[in-house]
């Protein structure tokens, strides 16, 4: 029998969870919307999807990813997506139901972890795994661990400013990347400019669509995504040091070169500096795994929010 | 006897060396002007200042603090300012003469060290030292430790791009932090709004002097800086959930508030994520001394560039 560790992947659209084996593979994986409503029905949703991967079997220990903000020390999480979530005690609830140690991070760095050890990031001992999506988000893993910084917020990437005179973000700031990039910015720029959607697609997929097709608006907002991208990894490998960034998450994983091309090209400008010119610029390999994966590897990680 | 180490502080205008004891404190200094000339010469100067600062007594382990670039694992450096070096084999030639170990960095990493140590940082957990000097630099260093990354380079913020339509780097981007707030930059943009100097002094110490004295051009000269230096910071926090940020150099240290004034006003504006707002701004509190103090501090950091 193989071993296998539980991940749990919470996000303000699904809530995912699976058995990830010693090389990174899920050999089980469940999920369901995460849906609208109090954190009791927000919990018994979670408890479902959870049940259904254990299928009756114990777990020592579960590795899980949520979207922050949250209290790392005290195990309780706020996900600014998971209204009915707030100084949830998941951590505490999850060790109660299912008699197993917790290890709880921010979903962007479990999925920098994910794709460190198992995908793009694989060898890398100085790594930075990003999320374009709803938001833009990452984590960075030295060593093979995963970077704190004195909050547990480490790898913010999303607000690594790329135009100072740039649109007013989320966070209340001006220019960030995430105000720029992530993905109802990226469809609101077009639709700006004049770009019609596609039917009744959902917009992010159809953005992608009509790009590949050659709609030239489209392609422009994709691009204009991934030039912000691409200079704020300027930034963050001048400042880390880092050899190899992973791109992943919904908008990127979708439109591909059509994002990371052009990030490409806007890193290779403004990172002159031989140290930062050698670091590779990957498309995150993991795909939506990556949540769960990572999650999973937390797990053995020392102090990645685990209840003495 | 109080214990006390020595440090060295290796840049372009000045070598400078000193006894620092356990509590940061320098007993004895010596400096010279670091001479143009071929690698022997500065050597040589360099074995003088060393030789003072020890008046005979011998040495088991030499803290080095050196302009960059270097090769941290062979020991050599080249410093962009000291044309003379070239893969000089800095740490064997102090091996050899001094029969000490040597501890060799980048000198914006030692004076962060010293900062964090000794100065502004003491206490932080999570701490960025910079310098806005000739060049704008800065050191990382988390849990006591400073941060290498891969090549021995993490924390240049001075080539984070705080305006990607901004002015040519030295580095070959655009829009870098050093290419707008490093001295030579702020007394060139000065000069191009009509600012006439202050007849023979030099061009820094004369910018900061006009500035106190109210001139309008030197004022906005610095505040630009500073809001340059301000944005960087907001990315530079987010990145690394850094607590405590110190300035220091050469031009940080003369203008005081007046660069670090607007730097807090963009950092304020920029920073809005809660972890990042609860970021100190500070100035430096060792000055000049900080580069001697962090190098002896580096003396005892596991790996700091010692041989085995």
């Amino acid at each position: 029998v193989r071993q296998w560790t539980l991940g749990v992947d919470i996000g303000g659209t699904k809530l995912a969870a699976g058995r990830v084996d010693d090389s990174g593979v899920i050999t089980r994986r469940r999920e369901r919307p995460t849906p609208t409503g109090d954190g009791a029905t927000v919990w018994d949703a979670l408890v479902a999807v959870v049940d259904d991967v254990l299928a009756g079997e114990g777990i020592a220990q579960i590795g899980v990813g949520c979207g922050g903000p949250m209290d790392r020390a005290g195990g309780c999480v706020s996900p600014l997506n998971i209204p009915g979530w707030r100084e949830f005690p998941l951590r505490d609830q999850l060790q109660d139901r299912y008699g197993a140690r917790v290890a709880l991070h921010n979903d962007a760095i479990a999925m920098a972890l994910g794709e460190q050890q198992f995908g793009a990031g694989r060898g890398s001992d100085a790594f930075l795994g990003m999320v374009v999506s709803t938001g833009v988000g990452g984590g960075l893993v030295i060593g093979g661990r995963p970077v704190d910084g004195r909050t547990g917020n480490a790898g913010h990437i999303g607000h690594v400013v790329v135009d100072p005179a740039g649109p007013r973000c989320t966070c209340g700031g001006r220019g960030c990347l995430e105000a720029i990039a992530r993905g109802p910015a990226v469809i609101a720029w077009a639709r700006e400019q004049g770009w019609a959607g596609d039917g009744d697609r959902a917009q992010g997929p159809a953005l992608v669509a009509t790009a590949r097709a050659g709609d030239p608006i489209a392609l422009a907002a994709l691009t204009r995504a991934g030039q912000a991208v691409g200079v704020a990894l300027a930034s963050a490998v001048a400042l880390t040091d880092v050899d190899v960034v992973a791109i992943g998450g919904g908008l990127a994983n979708a439109a591909g070169d059509l994002l990371i091309g052009p990030a490409r090209t806007a890193f290779a400008a403004h990172g002159q500096l031989d140290f930062v010119r050698g670091c590779a610029i990957r498309a995150a390999a993991l795909g939506a795994d990556a949540g769960i994966v990572g999650a999973a590897a937390l797990v053995g990680i020392d102090g990645a929010g685990a209840a003495d």
